[in-house]
């Protein structure tokens, strides 16, 4: 029997109602002849009112008790799920994620999966049952509660339809799927039908927000085939998969664009080997993601060195290199409000000139680039915040993204 | 170093601030020299609200999903009282209910504890950690979460304090203590300082809601001392421990009460062996609670047989009935509206004529007594259920229990 995987996202099971429409779909696809796991979010804004009232008690809480008071969220949305589904006459069971057999590393707030255990579900499924797994949480080998960070329930829909060897994983969110710039910024922005592993990870690690990185990193590693769809509609959506030679290659596919960058500067660090190690091992130190790293051409045996970091880790950033600077008795500066904005596109390997026409694109529109980083399907620019809308605009347009 | 076990329920951890001032009765506990295990309840509303939202989806939600569902109260609870004891500089660590090691059976949304593995809890309290676990849960064979039914939290913690060998078990609550009547009907009613185990279960069994009546009898069992206290004014509270030589023995001790009584009475049942087991098997098969049963003396071959559920057992015990009445060929009628009022005390054993005074007292009263059930501490009778606050204070003066 054909397995498949869906996942609602936290506004499509925003309220009873919306939890009951889920649980017919569920039905539906169960009576249509397959065994159904549904991965779900918490409902609507739970998370931000959990989150708050931490917040009120401490401004920095610990890790570990995050967790264990997020991952209730979920826990919520499987078990009023299931009673909406036994309602309408068919079989459900809710398993939190140390039920579903979802083993992680002991990184709380943002662990990773190490290992599926599919037996009770395997069982459950077995006997019938729509089985409804508490998204975005696992259980370290400590045997405490951690969860997978944002986006965390696209990221355990993906690994146990691996899992499982699912026949597809649908992702049921807000919007109607993947587009070729934000809807928000440009009107005319084009909904894609397909898109592949590689594009789409290049798309999410740029700023596209409908899917986790990490989901998409895991669909790719095991060919699971992921269609990103609106759980409001019901039509079909973009389907992430597997570059195939029939696939219309795009020269650029998309247009991405984030704007929570800050660029951080060491001025005239000494230029000798381990130099980088020893920053960036002290940023990593501080679980700092380090985005753009640029270093420049050494100049009287000392060397500029520039990355960029998410605003949020700013604060984290700055501790790691106040540390360093004084140790190494240099300085740096910080440019705290940058956007960064891209181009991805699998057919661009193929096309000479696509990187060049960008930077005259945005150099047309007065725009400065202050950082630049490549890939062989990717164009990233850091440029000032303030003029990313302008920049996504003008290469949406200079790409010719609008017209199919 | 000592062990000492605190449960606090709802009203205790209403809110944040709450939440804050708890976290530093603990930490003051476990500086003066103690090691510390909290049990805690869901905040507040938290579980009306999570009821409410299973019953928008369904009338009779399954038990397994229920237990799901409200398990995640507590876990809220106990997630931020570890964020504030941290806040505060000293260690703690939240737990679920699975996590502290509570084994239960698998009835759902009822359970009982079969066993504690108390090697986390340990491990963690000698790491210097105030333990801090989520009341109310624990794991079944199936590992799945069950919860313990009403008052739970109570269990919990005398549990715990029974399986670490605690040296006192203070039950943290929005009372003072145990009172000789509900100061809501006797405004002159009395703090008991202490009263015995079998005492309090009489009182927990006939309606005083101060203590669950299983957590009474896991203390009695295991020798567990109780202290009944405010929350809110730190004062000493009613002691539960046990019935020494030297303890005061009023003849009664308290008038306790309940509302919610219904009366059930089988008419001209043939009188002949195997048919109360007939009809009491089919009752717990419902899984309804009876409380008094009262079979009339046989004439011409039949006899009428009454007993009493609560209310919230009517349904599944008429549903029960229907059909063995139907079976036997004899019909039932149905008292809805009924209350007991009961009169406890461990000096009764030594003193006759208390059960014909209570009696005298009612009839003075004007009050008709429909069932009567006695034990060696303890008379109840079942009445009106309109007459249920003219009994509590006649017997209450009638038994100068305002007097101390």
């Amino acid at each position: 029997m054909p397995v498949i995987v869906h996942k609602y996202g936290g506004t499509s099971v925003g309220d009873t109602d919306r939890i009951k429409k889920v649980a017919r779909r569920l039905c539906d696809i169960q009576r249509a002849g397959n065994e159904v796991v549904a991965v779900v979010s918490a409902m609507g804004h739970t998370t931000d009112e959990l989150l708050r009232m931490a917040h009120d008690i401490s401004p920095e809480p610990p890790d570990r008790e995050l967790d264990m008071l997020l991952s209730t969220g979920e826990r919520i949305s499987v078990a009023l799920l299931a009673m909406a589904i036994h309602e309408l006459g068919c079989k459900a069971v809710s398993l939190s994620g140390t039920q579903a057999g979802i083993r992680t590393n002991t990184m709380h707030t943002k662990a990773r999966i190490t290992g599926i255990d599919t037996r009770r579900m395997g069982e459950e499924l077995k006997s019938g049952k729509i089985v409804l797994v508490a998204g975005f949480q696992g259980m370290s080998p400590d045997e405490d509660v951690t969860t997978l960070g944002r986006g965390g329930s696209d990221t355990t829909a993906v690994a146990l339809a691996a899992a499982l060897e699912a026949d597809r994983c649908d992702i049921y969110t807000d919007v109607d799927g993947v587009y070729t710039a934000d809807p928000n910024i440009v009107p005319g922005a084009r909904k894609l039908d397909e898109v592949s592993y590689e594009e789409m990870l290049e798309m999410a690690a740029t700023g596209a927000e409908v899917l986790m990185l990490r989901s998409v990193e895991y669909a790719q590693k095991y060919g699971v085939p992921l269609q990103v769809r609106s759980s409001f509609t019901g039509q079909p959506g973009t389907w992430v998969r597997e570059e195939k030679d029939e696939m219309e290659k795009a020269v650029v596919s998309a247009v991405t664009h984030t704007g929570d960058e800050s660029k951080l500067t060491l001025l005239r660090v000494p230029d000798r080997p381990g130099i980088a190690a020893t920053i960036f091992g002290a940023l990593a130190e501080e679980n700092v993601n380090v985005d753009m790293i640029i270093q420049n051409v050494s100049e009287q045996g000392t060397t500029d060195i520039s990355f960029t970091v998410s605003q949020s880790e700013l604060a984290a950033a700055k501790h790691a290199l106040d540390k360093i600077s004084a140790e190494m008795g240099v300085s740096y500066i910080v440019g705290e409000q940058m956007g960064k904005v891209s181009i991805v596109g699998a057919g661009m390997r193929s096309y000479p000139g696509v990187a060049a026409k960008m930077f005259k694109t945005l150099a047309d529109a007065g725009i400065n680039i202050e950082m630049i980083s490549t890939s062989s399907i990717k164009v990233s620019c850091v440029i000032e915040r303030g003029q990313i809308e302008k920049a996504v605009r003008s290469l949406h347009e200079a790409f010719r993204l609008e017209s199919s």
